[in-house]
């Protein structure tokens, strides 16, 4: 029954290409009985920190063996590795460049391999779609239950960053940023209950800006904002959102993925 | 054979982010044998009239028993209650604010109930994605068999609303709007066959202008449009079509959702 | 086991309106157990030729017996037909505008049937989406197994036309084309290296120009341009593609689909 198995797609490749497409049918042309299943298409271009930040919020909740294959890959052609990463429930194939850096700070086991058994690549391999030729027949041949060990040697040398982290830059201001703007323009900030959770107490005495936006306040859930008023609630993310009922916060404050978010207590 | 049925997904959430990835992850990873197909993902943001109409035009082709899940959701977060519609060939789970209502127009027998069974909800509960948490979680489950009747009670005062309805505004004039601009800039409008024949009877000598734009007749394909030329036509959805041959007549009438039709007789 | 066939989606409906899931609607409706896969949705509105490069470079990754639908149809509701192709691998429907041509280019065997058997339509049949009521009835159809030749006689005379070739304009210029611009700005332009190997020769002393832009150089993979730098590569389809390091080509370049592309030997 290995031959079911779900396979998620995650990329910068967006939906007005036969990108996508394509690696839908070289993984369904090695297993037809795969289930293609898309995470995201549309990361932003080149995008490694959008892409960790995408498949970091999807894919525990896809059942235990599911393959997610995740290419934010502007390094395609040159010398960065493929790996294939194993958790105590999925599997990840994904470039070297940081793109599970945030899958790994949930994981406590972790298994990295450097992809390197190319009789699993499609041939001739290109130098600019490894979706394509290296990625998505990888998985295709994982998803027939291919082990992991056959793909290529562990590694520990791997690339991982860190969630950029606010800073306090004066005694009574803490400094962050906006990490994502999502489809109706909410800021996605990377400030959370772990790392300012003056913001989010019962009650807390803060001001709060975003770019040259004040944020009236904190509320619980985007119905209780007023008409264009800017306001902040703890995402389903986690994360501190800079949100608008009903409208673009990204418009209202006239700011985007970078914008300073001020915190003064 | 339960668990293969297939679950539909009509939102507003758009392909650039996690969020719908993340529904069909909590829909497989309740039942990975359950079929996840898209019927339409990018309704205009927070536009349950606009959700509205593109399930009641998409789920009656879908073979029976399919579970469709419409999440168009301004509300997430405040008392609106989460709703399983049961009619009879299909379910339908969403937000009780109306955007069942084109489809509750064309289904004779229908069971409304109102989602109180906390039990088949994720754990912890966001104030911001129901979608995730209450929606696909309620719609994992009945793709897997639980009876419609275990997720809470019959109710009767949901929210239904009509369609917008031309109006005559003088002895010869009638006045209607644009409901929704497609992919191609065809402007659809809430006149029919039932609500304004006149403008479709053979021969008709009526005007029509859409904003400011005077549309030229009344076509019954777009490839007999001339170049540039606004004209109308009876589309498939059964609505008054404003169209342009190979362009976009949003653009050449400069007009958008909203926008006023008038038909003078 | 017929019943479990794929069929792919190549159209230029977009993903803001119903159509495309109503489009998996009827498939499924038809035939519950096909596997309807997205090769992209995309295609440049009316555009005939982006619908070829799409589906061209897409279809045969898929498994044997894939039905391949693909619905670019400016000229819907005039009299033009509609195709069943059968390859020597795979099935083909489409309208009778040319948008099989690349794929025609790639195949030895090929079966052109005009689809005339009006039993498999739905009725009552639109006069502006053949998508739902004429092409995806048949793939359903034939996805369970009814035999192509049910669904019309074979003809010669379908439209088939050529990729625009570069042509010589002076001793030493050759005049090319931009094809398309991808989803990251990568200006895919007609000249490859069949048609203009001087390009990719070893040590190339070549000087391309795309619009008033002058390209620095010919490159192998993405990571090699330097910041800002437009360049030219050999790309995955096979043609001569002026790029940007993590950036947009189309926008360094000010060019887009039909600008000129000088090659001076």
């Amino acid at each position: 029954m290995a031959e079911t198995r779900i396979v998620t797609l995650t990329t910068d490749f967006g939906g007005s290409d036969h990108t996508v497409g394509t690696m839908r049918g070289v993984i369904l042309g090695i297993n037809p009985a795969a289930q293609v299943v898309d995470l995201c298409n549309a990361v932003n271009s080149f995008d490694v920190l959008d892409g960790a930040l995408t498949i970091a919020q999807g894919y525990r909740y896809f059942p235990p063996d599911t393959i997610h294959l995740v290419v934010v890959d502007p390094g395609v052609g040159s010398a960065r590795r493929p790996l294939l990463v194993t958790t105590s429930m999925h599997y990840f194939i994904a470039p070297d460049n940081g793109v599970l850096s945030l899958v790994m700070d949930q994981e406590e086991r972790l298994s990295v391999r450097h992809i390197t058994a190319e009789h699993y690549f499609l041939q001739p391999l290109s130098n600019t779609f490894h979706g394509r030729d290296i990625f998505a027949p990888c998985a295709g041949s994982l998803s027939k239950g291919v082990e992991a060990e056959k793909f290529g040697d562990e590694i520990t040398d791997y690339v991982r960053f860190q969630l950029p982290k606010p800073k306090m830059i004066s005694e009574h201001t803490l400094k962050g940023a906006v990490l994502k703007v999502d489809k109706f323009g909410n800021l996605i900030t990377n400030l959370t209950p772990q790392n300012a959770p003056a913001i989010f107490a019962a009650g807390a005495a803060v001001r709060v800006t975003v770019g040259e936006a004040a944020v009236a306040g904190i509320r619980s859930a985007y119905a209780e904002g007023q008409a264009g008023e800017l306001f902040g609630l703890l995402n389903s993310m986690g994360y501190l959102e800079i949100a608008c009922n009903r409208g673009a916060a990204s418009q209202v404050a006239k700011a985007g993925r970078g914008a300073v978010v001020l915190v003064e207590f």
